[in-house]
């Protein structure tokens, strides 16, 4: 057992990701420094942001180097480790890439609970970073109070769910923005939404204008670009907007123009703010307490895509930026 | 004394206010009704935001209609009250018009009291509305803490001027933006500001580099497009943006575009957030106490750029947007 499977990164993607823009091979695993951990991954987490790190441009943590493994969230067992929180056979999360065996500091993982009820796809993923995400984005930025009216674009996706539903049990009359039928159907019979508008079916303001007659209050925003714009334009006075993500636009990282309706942040006193799930790092255990807490009790629910296969984690990621995916994108090595 | 002169708006402007988008002329001065006063004006507050309510893009007031006078803040004399709070002869200060007598709901007006060592342009122009606009937006939205770098465009306006000396106040490194040799000259000698890039001297970029070598932790935002996004590229993280104003932009309302630097919200996780003075009217007092007690005591320069003729009006207004003005804008009736 000494070798792993990896995926590299050997160029920076131009548009969207092509199988030229990273490499699959086998190769050495390499031995522990001290303070290292060697996990064997069980998970790895299909994130947005990857498509961040592919690319140079200026943002919240250095790019993945060429050459390095692509980083990406994992779950998996400790094997072997030099760091004195970690012994072999612990269940972990973190910090790690795609590939099948991860060396790395063991600062960059913590232990994962056993909860009974909670399998670990749904602890690790639904549950995970991408629930952190939902949960200090909302709370934090957008400040929910009951009876407001919270938007939330890339409504089914990982984030998008969480946001809803934590919404929800916050008391906020919540829409969602998904794209389809079917995705609609699910964000609204069963997560619960008040609504859901389906970009795909046209005239996005005209739904918006049925559903949020009153305006939006917070838009929880995933997506950027005409969404964006679209939402926007029907904000509230003194309304908030957690800027989470801009999935349309990361093909293009450098070229991203700001909101048509930027006149609308100083007319109607809109606080726009861009946050990072890591800059919560010290309310981490409180805030996942919260979260299984409500899973557990059937107010949270949670689904996973799990997809097989480390040799197809291409396929499996660009679907993430075309909305292929059915709740939190996991891949199982 | 039963006539007055005004200016009222005859169409909306497209683009820079032309002479044809205003009447002067001589009438009536109307009956009080119950809860009104008559103001005998002495000063008009020449205001970036009077562009704003001539256009009828949605905005936080209501729109000057067509045919009303133009709205304006004014000071001067009570010569009737219908109002419980004012008497003959009382100084008050509030929501008037371009005009040489107002009559209007004492609600929308406050008595300025007589502080000796300030005259009634200092208290009401430069200490008045636009002071406040500094005080609030700085203070409430930009956060300063002692020893961050806050940079300011118009730095030699009557807003940019406050927010750069209340900064120093508060123990900020303040660096100014502004257009020319002397109002950068002023700015750091009269003001004592830390510095200032002038905008028309090129390269704004490397200037602020060069003045800002740790970034930029509040950018107080005046004027919009490129000045904007030149300053945006320099923000820390977590680092603050009031929007104040955008008067780069105000001939244009409706096409205004978000700043290029977009992503830099999200990666550097900066809180932009608009704001209008009269959402703090419940401070009022408190902030207006400071300020005097700064004034008095020597830390907050003051300077009015009084102008005689109420008939010269057009010409005055169309100034301060080509940043023809030296201090607070005002004229005298």
């Amino acid at each position: 057992m000494s070798k792993r499977q990896s995926w590299r990164l050997v160029r920076r993607p131009d548009g969207e990701i092509s199988d030229d823009d990273l490499s699959f091979a086998q190769e050495d695993i390499p031995p522990l420094a001290d303070g290292d951990i060697l996990v064997d991954v069980d998970y790895i987490s299909v994130d947005a942001t990857n498509r961040i790190w592919m690319s140079d441009a200026d943002q919240y943590m250095p790019p993945v180097k060429i050459g390095d493994i692509m980083r990406a969230g994992v779950a998996g067992k400790v094997i072997a480790s030099r760091h004195p929180n970690f012994t072999a056979g612990m269940t972990v999360g973190g910090l790690g890439g795609y590939a099948s065996h991860i060396v790395a500091s063991g600062d960059l993982f913590g232990s994962l609970p056993d909860v009974p009820g909670l399998a670990l796809p749904t602890l690790f993923g639904s549950l995970g970073g991408t629930a952190l995400t939902a949960y200090f984005g909302l709370l934090k930025i957008g400040e929910p109070k009951p009876g407001e009216t919270l938007v939330v674009s890339a409504a089914a996706g990982a984030v998008g769910s969480m946001v809803g539903q934590i919404g929800r049990i916050k008391g906020c009359r919540v829409i969602g923005i998904a794209g389809g039928t079917e995705k609609c159907r699910y964000v609204v019979e069963e997560l619960g939404f008040d609504g859901c508008a389906d970009y795909k079916a046209g005239d996005l303001g005209a739904q918006l204008d049925a559903l949020c007659p009153d305006g939006i209050d917070i838009n929880f925003e995933n997506v950027g670009g005409d969404i964006m714009d679209t939402v926007m334009q029907r904000m509230t006075n003194f309304s908030r907007m957690p800027l989470c993500g801009m999935i349309s636009m990361y093909d293009h990282l450098t070229e991203i123009q700001g909101p048509k309706a930027w006149s609308k942040i100083l007319m109607n006193r809109i606080r726009v703010q861009g946050f990072i799930v890591s800059d919560y790092m010290a309310e981490f255990e409180t805030a996942s307490a919260d979260l299984v807490s409500w899973a557990l009790a059937g107010k949270l629910k949670t689904r996973e895509d799990v997809r097989p296969g480390l040799d197809n984690a291409l396929h499996i990621l660009r679907d993430l930026y075309r909305g292929g995916n059915n709740g939190k994108l996991l891949i199982k090595v």
